[in-house]
């Protein structure tokens, strides 16, 4: 259980090489992981090449890693191979609808954190980019994702450069309930919070910014209300779009 | 890598007991996979008692396992408690919409499988229910949740009685794309499919349903467009419900 204890996120690379082979192996070897009714409702784009990842980073907001890193995998969910199938077998596939997207939607997620665990046992850095969420119709069309094909994972991956940094965590009780869901008492909530708001890197988050407290980073600076409505919008029109929402 | 390649899924389940201890250690340690901007937008429900899991079976469709398991964990996407935690610190948490419901269901989905990785290596077997997606409302009725926390992911978790049977995956190549998606011909979908249509379980399935072929009775009998589309207008619902379609 150790190495997952110990498990950091890594947003730096060194120049080794990762090698096809063990790519590779990584990829099927995370195909033995959960997958609905076995449809296997996953595809991994992967991009290698100088030019891919140059093409695929204003996407993710020019974060850094996405050049840097030697392997950047972007995890679809992928009603349509599947319903290719079903086409050609004469079969009616009805899954242009969001219960479908949901059960691809899990299976390309499961994929993807399997694909996370295994890479790094054997060593490997990886870091997922939120920025897929935001700018979905981007990366489609970067990756020529034709309809039933969603990213919903994006990882860089490499030979760590250096150790990640640590983060906090809340305490175990803040995230499990017995038998229902325990609604805290507000005091409790805080209580719950008080480590994290005392994270010396928390602290400086708050300073830096010039807030009150470590929530009004979130809510004013990193996740704000107008940015979530905003791309929420451009979400739904983009499932819309790739034929999940008919 | 070796404990990834020979895993599967388990749905037998012994009498020894999952100690609270090691349950507690693999949901700890869990916590420690990647999170978006670390704001942990998860919750685990374990349900243990006789009376709970009777009670969780029917949203379930009464499948064995979730009585017969000597845990059920019900892994659910949470923006409950960090919009709270907002509130009581003066900030304006806009989290009750769809681009919210997306992170926190990537953070619930990259949590519960790294708590399925871990209790595999630890020699624990599990299995999802799919049916969490179908009877949200109901796994949300009987565990109490609250708005802004959805049911992603339940995982029933126990000792294996026996070995879970093999199951069979389509070849790499259909999984993999090389910087863009590759949409194959009719001829390749038929052969990337092939050993799965082979496969001596699948011919079975046709055969018992009574179908031409293996497409068939993914689309007219396990994942009917009927209950596809009945189904997604109650997931939409219950998400518009549950606060995350403002």
């Amino acid at each position: 259980m150790n190495s997952f204890k110990t498990r950091r996120t890594i947003r730096k690379y060194s120049d080794r090489e990762v090698s096809n082979e063990l790519l590779n192996e990584i990829l099927a070897t995370a195909m033995r992981a959960p997958t609905c009714g076995n449809m296997q409702l996953y595809s991994v784009v992967v991009t290698r090449s100088e030019e891919g990842k140059k093409t695929l980073a204003p996407a993710h907001f020019n974060q850094p890693m996405v050049t840097q890193a030697p392997v950047v995998l972007t995890v679809c969910a992928d009603f349509n191979r599947f319903t290719r199938w079903c086409s050609l077998r004469n079969a009616d596939a009805g899954y242009d609808n969001f219960i479908s997207l949901v059960s691809a939607v899990a299976d390309a997620s499961i994929y993807a954190q399997q694909i996370v665990a295994i890479a790094e046992q054997q060593g490997l850095g990886t870091c997922y980019l939120g920025t897929v969420a935001y700018n979905a119709p981007q990366v489609a069309d970067v990756l020529g994702l034709p309809s039933l094909v969603v990213p919903v994972a994006c990882i860089t991956l490499g030979w760590p450069e250096s150790e990640g940094e640590e983060t906090e965590r809340l305490p175990l009780e803040a995230i499990v309930h017995e038998e229902k869901y325990r609604e805290d008492s507000d005091e409790r909530i805080l209580e719950l919070f008080a480590e994290k708001e005392a994270f010396p890197a928390n602290i400086g988050y708050v300073r830096e910014n010039g807030k009150e407290n470590l929530a009004q980073v979130f809510t004013d600076v990193r996740y704000t209300r107008q940015a979530n409505e905003h791309f929420s919008g451009i979400a739904l029109d983009y499932l819309r779009k790739a034929g999940f929402l008919k």
